[in-house]
């Protein structure tokens, strides 16, 4: 029994498996053209005859398509959303068909889990690395990618589009760009645009990776890699998505080593610092920097409907909004994103809801890892 | 009378002069040995007779000991808290001897009116700079230099120690470091400690330094210097120390160029995104990259009585105390800072007051800016 009960117990009845979604062509909303443009997709439960029981779900920053289940039953950690996705759960794989996909320029382009099209892709014209000669991606084109993959299933409306951080804005993006494709949306930790402290905070995010000599405007492939410029962005973005509540929980004041008093020398690091430095340089050693700035950029342009401003975008959506913030995030802080956009869409005469369910001590994180507390909220929400 | 209403208006009477304090020798908490410490201070009023009315400033991160007034009638700006200083003021030059110090490893280094020690001074040993072989200081330290000042002015007691943010962890530190010394700390936008959240933040405004090739482990000096990482950590700075009602007030999503659209080209920039880069390379010109490693170290390193426990030095905190926090201070978020300082400083029998007065729209930059809205309790707080 005791085995038993120390057995994961697996959400989804079988194992993941990572599918690719090809388009022999993209034309991005700047004009330039993506050719054989790849991109990996995971779904879980199964496609109904009527083909109307898809929910589509949208990726974090850092984050790819694996949201639930384990590709191998030795996996770590399943999913990132793997608590409500399942049989019985809020994203109930008894009744939906889930779909969730890689972005274009995802973050883990050398993860070998990730399949995604951007710098680090070989150009075909060229026979190289893209570099920055990769043309400048809109969220608007994360979600004309991911209309590609529905259309190559016969997919012509969704149940819901749901995303966390980056992903709510893709889902939102979805509302707008294609209304009468997407009965609901789901914005978990995000906003209608990228406001300007968030601008200027993406810049700082990435300005580690253009300090990085290896980064050598974005000429490194074959070479030395930026890792360490990598590794800075990194710690930046894992520490603005926290909390101090997080922070006084699991670090304290606690020194990195024993015997090595942070005060002894300039070296001498807090145990905070340690976990920031390993953490980020295990997810620098799977990412790519030029990713990091195109993904930067993507985010930094977000504006709901990808036009010449948020009003445009906001008159849009129509379909019935679900907004799950998290009290204490710094990226999206819900005071000035969620809540007036609640305001909003209300007086505009969209149905939408707001809970403030998720929230914890992570701040920005409790989007991902604190999403079950929104369970039953969701699962209402998919309901009516 | 239109000149007249355009023309400056002097708080103090006269001009400010920058005067030197020399210290033959400090033994630092760490048990180095520094020769020849030299500091500047200017001060505002008139020391009495008695020399039992002085107020001591003592300055933030990246601010210096200018709190008040002009050095030459066509300078832009007066000290950082002009707006509190002067005849008839909170802090009133008619009644107090008002002294401002600045710190060692002083971040504006290189700007004619600082004077300090740290890594970019002479070893006078070598005749060298020190470098990164300038022992590792502390909030203590900083106090230990004031309290030399104080000595060499025959000034025994204090009414108030008063600073902002690393001011404020100096004031605190005064009135646990030499308690008969002081009869009122005023603590602004800061706390009793460096909490694990703020040391992880801290770790992350210091790595674009060290990334940036030209640091060279602190060896730069006649060399080129590490211009870059400098500006960059002094965006975090800036950026952090601020909040998005101001960026939301001062650029909206504005573009950097007119024609230059973010979408178009990766190296377009929002409004926001160039006001950092200049922003920050104007204070770069005078700052030291070394200063602000030595800094980051002290602020991170510093626990209310520089002991082994925030509960030891708190417990010898007796001085009445004001702590005047900024509500919207991400830096020093008063939920977790000065609000639980406040109850357990209560809890010990200290007569504390607490005003939220300054909160506007600049996050813990209120703390500088808006200090003139606090004047009435600091003036009240000081006639008690």
């Amino acid at each position: 029994m005791g085995m038993l009960a120390a057995s994961p117990v697996f959400a989804l009845d079988g194992i993941v498996e990572k599918k690719t979604f090809e388009m022999p062509s993209l034309t991005t909303t700047g004009g330039a053209t993506i050719k054989n443009v790849r991109v990996g997709w995971e779904s879980y439960g199964k496609l109904n005859d009527a083909k109307d029981n898809v929910i589509l779900l949208t990726h974090f920053f850092s984050g790819s398509s694996h949201a639930a289940g384990k590709y191998k039953a030795e996996d770590a950690a399943p999913g990132y959303w793997d608590s409500i996705v399942g049989p019985g759960k809020p994203l109930d794989t008894d009744k939906y068909f889930i779909i969730s996909s890689d972005t274009l320029v995802n973050l883990s382009a050398k993860d070998p889990t990730v399949i995604t099209t951007g710098p680090a892709s070989i150009n075909p014209d060229t026979g190289k690395p893209y570099g920055l000669t990769f043309p400048v991606v809109t969220i608007r084109d994360f979600v004309n990618v991911q209309k590609g993959l529905l259309d190559s299933l016969g997919v012509t409306g969704v149940q819901a589009v749901m995303g966390g951080s980056m992903g709510s804005l893709q889902a939102l993006e979805w509302g707008v760009a294609y209304p009468e494709m997407v009965k609901r949306v789901i914005a978990v930790i995000g906003g209608a645009e990228a406001d300007p402290f968030l601008i200027g905070w993406l810049n700082l995010w990435a300005a580690p990776i253009k300090l990085d000599p290896n980064w050598n405007n974005g000429d490194y492939y074959g070479k030395t890699e930026p890792k360490a410029g990598l590794t800075e962005a990194l710690k930046l973005v894992t520490l603005h998505a926290r909390h101090w509540k997080w922070a006084d929980a699991a670090f304290g004041r606690k020194w990195a080593e024993e015997g090595k008093d942070p005060r002894a020398a300039l070296g001498n690091q807090y145990a905070i610092e340690a976990w920031l430095d390993k953490a980020a340089a295990g997810r620098a050693a799977v990412s790519d920097a030029n990713h990091f700035l195109y993904l930067v950029k993507a985010s930094q342009t977000y504006v709901m409907g990808n036009g010449a401003s948020l009003e445009e975008g906001l008159a849009k959506l129509k379909a019935p909004t679900l907004l799950i913030p998290s009290a204490d995030d710094m990226v999206f802080p819900p005071e000035r994103g969620m809540r007036p956009l609640k305001d909003r869409l209300e007086k505009q005469g969209v149905a939408v809801e707001y809970t403030d369910a998720i929230t914890s001590t992570l701040g920005h994180l409790d989007g991902v890892a604190n999403i079950a507390k929104a369970g039953d909220s969701i699962a209402k929400f998919l309901a009516k």
